[in-house]
């Protein structure tokens, strides 16, 4: 049987899994990922974690990773300060000669659409919005069951685009008045921060308990974020008319006090025809991009045997 | 040499062309559209506009139609009050049987993008965002040379993403808050009489003579609006990674004072990555849908000779 490697290398772990062609995760490794040591490794670790796993009938390995990844070249377009020297990478290039494998590439949230369409809450379609929230707000648009990159390979950045809400406020980008600039984690910490004049030392998952055991500044600043979020997917479904819209990420555990509001947003945003559209969390959690990755190395026509 | 007769059913004016296989825009023919006379009047002139044109040689025929077109079943999904009883019509099968035809059908929309793709301001090119602003603002997304239709045929919304100069405002479509309600023509010209105290006997292409003549509230209303257009466009820009990005309608009829905050939205509210897209004005004004439809008629696979 023919057997592939996912492989997942975020901004603070890096996690492989086994995968066989049905999709079935048969093993797991991870390490933190050395993102503050540089490329040499962040490289050694990802490789050492796929050597881990290794065995008879691994034919390719597939890759998720931070950053923006152009899949043509193999290559790390450009990526957050968390992973030193990471732009500039020849992901494929350097791990498919340090592994004698067939390596396939692509982005982090790339990958985990296609884990979410081969194995979990998007299976059964082929045209899907995922839409990840956590550190940042990420996307990514799968049309046809494929992927769109786009030409600049940045297709799926839809924390950067205009919500109300976000209006004059600074984003991550270098722009302003985008979503993730109210949306994210770290915005919905600060908004909580600023209401409650108090820090949450656990984080956004206190304030999700705060929300849901009533808590009124604690549901606000949840209802803030999610009505906005909720907003530019609304607008977003109106342009690309999906079957489907997934959301996942760190946010997206918020429970009711988050996702209540998000789903009123859309259903007020989108056009009448659109209003079945399902909009459901996603179900792989962790192991998504893992799992996508390896879809991507089962997938990947790799033209011949043995390396590139 | 085969030839084909490109129709374009708007909500005013109905106009046939004549086009070779080339893009050559033989003859054309236009009348009004009898849109309160309802459906078999709409189709009687359409069908007659075509046999006005026919002649030995024509294969085909393409149509764009207002309104929202499913082009797989060829019905009118749905359709403005402009056009009585529009919607429902088997627009596909009506032609066709009338004519004794093969007939395939789009939204206009989508044809002026095909037509602009084809022989205008995105020849060349495969993968293209047209935004087209007059009474409403619609758009196309082709990606890979194909029309984007999605999941309910209404892909392509544009007029309904929010952005912050709209929020609260109502739309057309029933919601609020989306850039149609700030940057379609007719929400210009409520602008200026609401900002001026004034009709404009001219409408808005005195709007922009004034605009461009120095007058401080006309060139406000025309980069309000603008600057709106070009934030939704910038976002949607964000997460589609076109090659080129292409305006037409009415409204982008208004000169330098309309274009220079449309651009300078769009700068300001896409990625580094993305600075350079083109975003350009089409170039094929009244005949782009006509062309599109022909060239529509042109690529479609009809399954075999004569009519459905």
């Amino acid at each position: 049987m023919s057997l592939v490697v996912g492989l997942d290398i975020g901004g603070t772990k890096t996690a492989a899994g086994l995968v066989d062609p049905s999709g079935e995760l048969l093993e797991t490794a991870t390490r933190p990922t050395p993102g503050a040591e540089g490329r040499e490794a962040i490289l050694a670790t990802a490789a050492g974690l796929v050597r881990s796993l290794l065995r008879e009938g691994v034919t390719a390995v597939g890759v998720g990773s931070a950053g923006v990844i152009d899949p043509v070249r193999g290559v790390v377009v450009s990526a957050t300060s968390a992973l030193a020297g990471w732009a500039g990478t020849d992901l494929r290039g350097e791990l498919s000669r340090g592994l004698g494998l067939p390596v396939a590439v692509d982005n982090d949230v790339h990958a985990h659409a296609l884990g979410e369409l081969w194995r979990g809450a998007a299976a059964g379609h082929s045209d899907v919005l995922l839409v990840a929230v956590g550190t940042g707000v990420g996307a990514s648009l799968v049309l046809g069951g494929r992927v769109r990159h786009g030409a600049h390979a940045v297709a799926g950045h839809a924390g950067h685009v205009p919500v109300a809400a976000a209006a004059g406020l600074p984003c991550p980008c270098g722009g302003q008045g985008h979503v993730e600039a109210v949306a994210s984690g770290p915005a919905l910490l600060g908004a909580y921060r600023r209401r409650a004049g108090t820090e949450t030392p656990g984080g956004l998952a206190e304030v999700a308990r705060l929300a849901a055991a009533g808590d009124p500044v604690a549901a606000e600043v949840l209802a803030t974020g999610a009505t906005a979020l909720g907003q530019a997917i609304g607008g977003l479904m109106n342009v690309l008319d999906p079957e489907i819209v997934i959301v996942g990420g760190g946010v997206a555990g918020c429970g009711e006090p988050w996702w209540g509001p998000l789903r009123a947003a859309v259903a007020a945003e989108t056009l009448p025809a659109l209003r079945d559209v399902p909009v459901r969390p996603a179900a792989l959690s962790a192991t998504a991009a893992l799992l996508g990755a390896a879809r991507l190395a089962l997938t990947t026509d790799f033209g011949g045997p043995g390396p590139e």
